[in-house]
């Protein structure tokens, strides 16, 4: 019988995206759930709210609240968290590239190496000579990066920045089965539940 | 030995303050924590954040995701779930007797019955009737609505609203333990493993 199926959206800027991305795997497979992995773009969907910019720097209250949050989150968890600067990160670029690297079965460890570099050690995520060294250390073409620019692989980030919009996806990272919608890592327990039953 | 204890702050129109209140007594009697219940208003917490409504009603689709999330969060919890029209509530009457009501061993059970009339019946909770009715089904007397409208009970309200800004709350439910902020209902294991430490 085939194993129940998640999609996972995750966004490179987003910070409890980056705990998402570091247990999902792991949870699912205890879980017995299959996982799709969904690299998008949240600059339009914030743009279509009238932000531009994340919400935790248009409210700063919120913003320090949540760095305190991951600081928390992180050290309970046993991840390194370093803050980057500039925060949000431009995560087109790293987006555009996941997306390649997803057609290959290592495209789960490159997302993770990207995020921790980001979040495990303030690394710019918008590198293309990084990205490249990630791909390789993870077995993957560092070429992919280049392609990532073409206008295939600018399609592609918009052909994923259109899908999350049809299903409603608001914020990253978000889960959805069976048309569901989970929204925030706090969500990821809850929806692997559901989709194991 | 004293045991150790957290502040509570609720606002009586928030729904996922609805899922805190429900659970918090019983969850902090088994880590041994003591919980202090605050009652407060954030119309002018928010209003300093330049919203004038529930940030559920000024974004829609994070509202429409709010309503099914706590659906789905209810019936986990076994807690029955009715929407209030309007939302949100007028819960500035709740509060100056819940202030009040709270001076009495029975103002917890009085602040979990005003919110499920509110969110498990649908009920409104800025008439001072039903929230005679509930105090009296407390125990309590029905007289202390006519005194949360006195200069006493404003005052009351305003000085709650007054120290939560100060201690930096920006949303419901939140929990302080030791100065530190824990943010809403998914984090109050987190807050209550931290207190019993």
């Amino acid at each position: 019988m085939a194993r129940p199926k998640l999609q996972f959206w995750f966004e490179f800027a987003s910070t409890y995206s980056y705990l998402s991305v570091m247990r999902i795997d792991t949870l699912a497979a205890d879980a017995g759930v299959e996982v799709e992995w969904h690299p998008f773009w949240l600059g339009p969907i914030f743009k279509a709210q009238g932000w531009d910019s994340s919400p935790f720097n248009l409210y700063p209250v919120k913003g320090a609240y949540m760095w305190r949050d991951m600081e928390r989150l992180c050290a309970a968890r046993g991840l390194p968290f370093k803050r980057p600067d500039p925060f949000p990160q431009n995560s087109v670029l790293a987006a555009r590239t996941a997306l390649l690297a997803l057609k290959h079965p290592e495209g789960p460890a490159f997302c993770r190496a990207v995020y921790a570099g980001e979040f495990g050690e303030g690394r710019s995520i918008d590198d293309p000579t990084f990205l490249g060294q990630l791909l390789s250390s993870c077995g993957l073409p560092s070429a992919l990066v280049e392609e990532a620019n073409s206008d295939a692989g600018k399609q592609g980030l918009r052909d994923s920045v259109a899908e999350a919009m049809r299903l409603g996806i608001f914020g990253a990272p978000s889960f959805i089965f069976e048309g569901e919608l989970f929204w925030g890592d706090d969500r990821l327990e809850m929806t692997l539940t559901r989709a194991a039953a």
